[in-house]
């Protein structure tokens, strides 16, 4: 796939960061905060092509203001005790900038984000359990480029169970199936195209183990950012127009269901 | 496929009502209303093994409570004019039902209604006019039982055009492809599964076109009311459980997500 | 969904039939054979509204001529040992038939039966292991009429272990997904429709295993018959075929790709 | 999508070249061949990253020899009035290295090829006409790599129609839907995944017709060769092997189904 952008890929990375402050057997795993340890494993594999930037919950506007996102490729998102405390008005900037094309990675516990949630449309709910099960991440698409460079199956020794049935729509893709000790299965590696945007939700990773430090989980990650990353020349989002018969290039906004003139 | 339910299909139609009431050449078209038009057609088609029932925008809460909503199978909708006018709470009661197991089918312009774009997650826009196209409807996945007993195409004289980008999340599958006499494309016939419910968006129809009177159009919305029923005995929505190691049948309910004892 | 064909569902259980002469425990397992075994299954779960026949490799033609299989509505394909031995004149019917809309249920080692690959163009391979692993069959697809009836997850005590890459395109829709004490996570229920007919590939089963006695795995079987019987009134191929400007409906045959009226 | 083959990608456009050699007005828009064509539009588009060559049908193999297949990242098609001329054994090569990674973009009547045909497991027949119908297509994947720099619709002035129902499986993806000044619709482009392997299938193009001067195929057979390259280091086939438990890294050789160790 040719990459028309050249520039580096800029990659905004947000933490919730409030099990940091509150919890020390987190603080412990994550010293830097879970933000800055993801932020660490993108620059890590993707070097020079990405400038990778973090902001969290408790900024103003929870840092994803107007002029930080439109210069954003790619927002990686890991929430959890704290969803509801996003502002609505913040969701609904990031769901436009994803309409538009902004690049979204969803990681674990965003999967009840209420941007992630807006994006599906359904629950979002599974069955979960915090019991040190082993997790192995399985490829089910090996030629995707998510896929590349790690292990069949990536072993992460502990981990939060997540099992089905996960509430999502069908993924457009899989590319990893996981199961843990306890036996459960989780489609943990899915990819979603909405509007003009690209999504790609990861499942493994949780406050309470040192997940974001595995070389694989942080490799993964890398590779989704570079592929949620769009093609498109600019960020637009999908509008209704009006395209007079034979003239397929000049739209005209919407004036009204019900007008005079007879449009509907 | 088996039907454990023998009892009539409980089907409702909502219909916006306010084109009829406004403009003579919609009553015209329509005497009785698009709804009462649309509620004829699975009537006549479906005979004895559905039962029929209608209710509009302006009844108390949309005519959409939650006993009726319980006590229906398959709901149909049809707005245009007035999505903004959609009470917020009626709307999540509805997206409550349906991923819960309600089934729903959407309607023409119902492609910008709050339900349908809460469903899906994208603005739902798409490009159109209403010049008196010619709709032909063609069949894409002949073996599917929404396209039974139709011609290959269906033959819509006159209709507003739809025409492509659609921005929708890529279907689950797609039943029928539609061009209009401008050129256009639009993907016109659509299935999605969202938590326990199945949705069908089907497109033609239109106020300024007798297009509910077309015998292949009632068969189709006929066909994907029967396809939208449950094959589930109860309507339950997916819900967040924790489950103890080896106790597959036994969840527990969400405790939050930082307490005393661990648990994540 | 309505089913238009109110006649007994027609089903025909193709076994190989090898490993119950050859090996002793396999005919322990199963007395009559897997594909008796199958049968009854069929038959305890659909009753009245099902015919099910049974036939071997070994039989004329596989037991597989043209008014045999003109009489199946859907066939149920369990394979091992001697897929090469399945005359290549005999998978072309078969396919044929499917193509046209009888309906396949392929079931375990079936996997890598010459109708299979066929169908999906692809080495079908996966990798596996026979240790008496216990496997969980979950649902990610609970609404799905496949998917009804059975517990989340099937328990199934003695299973050989398949595991992913299992080399098949994207399943047009995943049902099950299995698990395994091992590890290892499979597809197992995986559904897709090529031309005018319907496949579910259902992996667990074994010929050294007792599970098609077990209850659930029987349900999922008939389940999965009872989906993939055609909705259309006639069995036919998709064909080439030229048409006039203007006349959708009258197809002409195919003259050859280069001839002297000018047609190509 | 970091892409980490850095080398020239290496492209080989397989024409037929016998409509080239029979039919002067063929020669008269193709002088240099179709296939030529085809190639100078790819070298156009991508310059120095390609290295493009071709080959034809009557070669020794048809030029598709082992050492030129491992030599080749994607393989392009055109084939129309010779399908059956292309020997058995060439096929299964084909087949084989794009199971194990080799890209192939097919076009046109390449859809009745007997490589896309086994890839697909259907008939892959569809309608058609050559009237000089002008062809439009539109993107309905907006955001996908093979759909950037061309217009929304692509106008090709005179084309031979293909209308559905086209016999494929349903697409992985689909980037463009076409119609036809008769009205017919198809779905012209779409990609596949099979073993590790990437296919994009294309429709416009016709030996009749200058299609393959037209800038904006041109550019979107760029995209869909940047598109199939694999993004695996090697080029492996998928393989059935054996694992033992907690050994998810040895896999064995398949011994057969009826061995004297048990294994099944």
């Amino acid at each position: 796939m040719t990459n028309p952008n050249t520039s580096p890929l800029r990659v905004l990375v947000w933490g919730e960061n409030r099990h940091e402050q509150i919890e020390q057997h987190v603080r412990d795993i994550y010293p830097d905060g879970m933000h800055t340890t993801i932020a660490a494993g993108i620059r890590e594999n993707l070097g020079d092509a990405v400038r990778v930037s973090t902001t969290t919950l408790d900024e103003p506007e929870h840092g994803l203001t107007e002029p930080v996102l439109a210069d954003t490729d790619v927002l990686v998102w890991w929430g959890h005790a704290a969803h509801g405390e996003v502002a609505d008005e913040v969701v609904e900037r990031v769901h436009r900038h994803v309409l538009s094309g902004m690049g979204l990675v969803v990681l674990h516990s965003g999967h009840w984000s209420k941007i992630f949630g807006k994006l599906m449309g359904t629950t979002c709910t599974l069955r979960w359990r915090s019991e040190q099960d082993r997790e192995l991440v399985w490829t089910v698409s090996p030629a995707h480029p998510i896929a590349q460079g790690v292990p069949h199956p990536i072993v992460i020794e502990q981990q939060e169970m997540y099992g089905e049935f996960f509430d999502i729509p069908a993924p457009d893709e899989i590319i990893f199936l996981s199961t843990f000790t306890g036996g459960e299965v989780f489609r943990s590696g899915c990819t979603f195209r909405r509007g003009h945007g690209k999504i790609f939700f990861f499942s493994p990773g949780d406050q309470d183990y040192p997940v974001y430090h595995h070389k694989d989980v942080r490799r993964v990650i890398a590779n989704g950012v570079g592929w949620a990353r769009s093609d498109r020349p600019e960020r637009t989002i999908p509008t209704l127009l009006r395209y007079e018969t034979g003239d397929f290039f000049h739209g005209h906004g919407y004036a009204g269901p019900i007008s005079e003139s007879g449009d509907a």
